[in-house]
């Protein structure tokens, strides 16, 4: 590798996010950072995914799993970090749980599938991979409200990573209408 | 202790707290559970304190604590719990970053401040006190915004649990106004 | 207290356990242990909660929550202490998830209902409520199948241990025909 | 590396793992997922390896290891992940307890030996070996049963993959008739 | 309770352990504290429980278990705080392993049974149950060799305390001839 | 209890600390909190106990363990919660490192030895006791300079708390003459 | 890679930073550590960023962050590695609070600029980057007074490290007056 | 890198070791494991490293550390993981402690220098590397005792681990003539 591009990228390590961050850019207004000072509202309205609608993901994501014949868990964090939903199928593997919530996490933290996001990581040299809580292994989904991820779904436990984002994908499939 | 009386504190080991249930009681419309079943809207929209806000009941709990000559340490959760702020003051023991957290943790998840929780906490059988996470010393106030719980305000590092709450109270003031 | 029942206490903390030992003391031949030496079979055929009936009970459990108008956090663990299902309620303070979970754990560790046990937690020296995961206020159901018991349901968020543990009877009841 | 071929192995990670499905695939009726909806069985049977196994496999392990003069901590864990048997030997150093651990649990996570798992991680780029809680050295091996991993067995101590393996794998010879 | 008798409870807390301290008073030379300075032997010859020891107290240990229906786990810890040997036993609850090693713990730090340490744990004020690892419920019993503990056994899982300690005492005793 | 006093107690649960907060109010200008707003300096000088005190003192501390015949851990934090020095003793129980260190942790947070404020705690209701890394068993005192604590000491694994502060004392004692 | 260049690097891993050691050399000598025995000064003077210039600097680096419309969250630790100030900006994502953390870690640690630091990690055998707690993406900048590193200021929430930096640069600038 | 390497690598992940394995292969027959069944002796006697040897080796290493103008924290640990010691020096940085702690861990774990072991990691597929706790970085020194490693000295802080290492060997060296 030469000099400079080395350089280049370690100074923009996560550059390649600059579409997600485009993406996301036409933010609703209530949520942008206080610009003119103390005066301004102390209350923003956040988007949250209804429990409702974090069952209907699960049970949506369970179906296609066992269409699939795939013995998966799926997990569902909100854009705090915290769990909305865990759900271990059938004969899931024990390392499940913590796959698909770290998939979950990083999904709803950069806003982006895990596996597009993975694309990123080389390996060679310090990168988002090193955050605490990440894994970038497809199967994670975000979930998106008004241009702001609000949520991510993740699965694991298919044998690869394209099979449980379809999984995923699934689930969210389920309530694509009903997210504004 | 009576049998009777007893059975009925182990029973309803968190009654005392129904008064807080009904201050929260008429919440808005749109966090309410979805009743209806799965066609209910997916999205829901919550208040959260702004970082703004968070910044100015720091300062303020600050210099109320320089005015009463106290060290301390304030710290701000959200309603999933995780920290929007944390300031460490000059010459605050290092009890304090975790005390405060833990006070602004407990007053938010019950929706009052601990100095009244602790009242109901005696130490004879379980009781809310056990749960993890909490803590029910003097020094946590609720946030609220529309009759719910939207952050908790914690101050540990005064000799006195009254004085950390006065300090958090005087934060919490500098944006009542601008709480709706 | 006198010396004698003191001492009794002590030496026999867990006494007040032993109708739980009987109630599931006719347990399956192949759940128990092998008494002929090395010969014995090395696979033992257990019983486990399905994550459909999971998803069941967490359903119900929520229409009951939602009828009760209260915003709780559903936890279902197996007997291994795994989650099997975290589900966490609209509006549900940030301590519910860890309370339902503790409350799931005791509950299928012992094999009875958190609000049961709790009644010989007194708060006077050692007992049950020191071993860690633990929590004893109500809200926590054991979910048995052939005279063990399976997995645990947890509930919290309600202002008493009463309503908790009412909502986690509703989810269970909602499968109780399918248990044999 | 060329473009295309990098971008299968991100949209594929695991797909060396195809494998596994296959050989678990013909899993029992009683495991799999319920596609009939909410009428189907609460309970499911589910092989546990028995703890007299556990033993046995241990003992057979460390004679194994002693007559190699090597001195290793065994562990087996069972399909939730949960440590079914920890037995350090005599002289293991310190870091043995949780290698084993991460060994055995990597194994009934994958159904399938670390030392073959590991030929696929080749630490460019995200992969199974982020997943927290696994460990890809050599020296852990699954315990099947009916089509289905149980348990893991893992070995840590020896100074090479080969040699735990060797151990491990004599240990699971000890059981081998006695698991169907 | 009276003032005088509270002040020199708090002062000497732990003065009811003075017994232990003359049990082990006689401890053998070489793991004596250096009294002569930086001369002395930088290497002290300290006793260890051997694999195999662990491994037969674990087998006695289960023998009687079975022999009294109790599903437990014992749990034997040496006298750094490690884990010498861990097996659960088939059926024995989520709960166990943990209440079994901190059994086991308590009985190496302070070189009594757990049952005879809990005692002197009321719940009223500081005491050494505050100590992390800790657990002062029955069941706990410590191996000791020319008079200084080596070693902890516990045992968790059966409805009492009593049997608990009988079990690891069974376990114990299989050894006994065997420990100078 | 009478109403009035237990309400006086929970609403000033730490009024029993004000002494404390007395003895070190006269602290020193450069780490009192800024008053002036924000052109005051940005960096205060605070005194830290030198690594070569900390290692005078662990020294004499153990001298006198030996003098007593005590198995003692010896920790020493500075005002930040951080370890400044950890020594175990020769034969200490393993629970000793843990306690010294809380020990040290509660000295340096409050000010004052922990038999001193051990004394106000009493296992009835919520007290600084529940604040996480505290422990009020003697055995901590104080490292002071200039009217402020700038570190803690902490000793743990004699029978009796007496024995551990006195242990503690005299390792303080070595370094008296160079504390300003 | 040539042989004598790969044992090398291996022999001297952080050679790379010497720069650093050099720029911080000649720190004050009253932090140096004692070289004349055990009569040196007990206590030693150390510098620390006081709360004014912390909230000074959290200020206007999310005043940089607006006008550069990103939503991060600023983290500022202290020389003893705990957390001075938290403050996470509105819409940040769950993973900021810990990337800004490790990045004001590394920065404090290492003394120099993550950005600048992660040119040294390359992902080709051992490296500063597996010590816990670290994290070499761009954010991380540190504070200094007097040649010697007294807190670290970490941004997280960027598309880029680039960004992260400039905002980091910029909080820095605002009490960049008032550090001797 | 050719198939039939890698595959050789992969089967053998440490076969570098092997060295070390000879090295240590005459252990003293007391800690070998029982080959004769059951009637062994049950406690086997372990050489542990003296309190007074860990003083004195902080202590000469903090001497070279001064005379190298160097910052560093100093660990000990003994053969079953446990800090033996822990100084950290004046103005060591916060990430020094758990640097030290992880070499000498390492260093005890394999019984080699961290320095040598580093060699073997080459980031290139699973390594011991990823064992938990583990840190190759130089600075860390075992201290051996008749043919087996009883302890292990770790220094970290230097912009090397060069310097490091020479600061930990500085230490060894002041108690060599009193290893047997």
């Amino acid at each position: 590798m030469t000099g400079s591009l080395r350089t280049r990228l370690i100074a923009g390590t996560l550059s390649g996010l600059a579409v997600m961050a485009g993406a996301f850019g036409a933010a609703p207004a209530e949520a942008a950072p206080a610009e003119n000072g103390r005066a301004a509202q102390a209350v923003v309205q956040t988007g949250v995914l209804s429990a409702d609608a974090a069952l209907t993901i699960a049970d949506a994501a369970m179906k296609e799993a066992a269409k699939q014949k795939q013995r998966v868990t799926v997990v569902i964090v909100d854009r705090s970090g915290a769990a909305r939903l865990v759900l271990k199928g059938d004969g899931a593997g024990p390392q499940t749980e913590e796959s698909a919530r770290r998939k979950a996490f990083t999904a709803v933290s950069f806003g982006r599938t895990t596996s597009e996001l993975g694309k990123g990581v080389t390996g060679g040299g310090p990168s988002i991979a090193d955050i605490p809580g990440t894994l970038f292994l497809g199967g994670g989904v975000p979930v998106a409200s008004e241009g702001a991820p609000i949520a991510g779904v993740g699965v694991g436990g298919a044998p690869s990573g394209d099979i449980d984002e379809a999984i995923a994908q699934a689930g969210l499939k389920a309530v694509a209408g009903r997210l504004r």
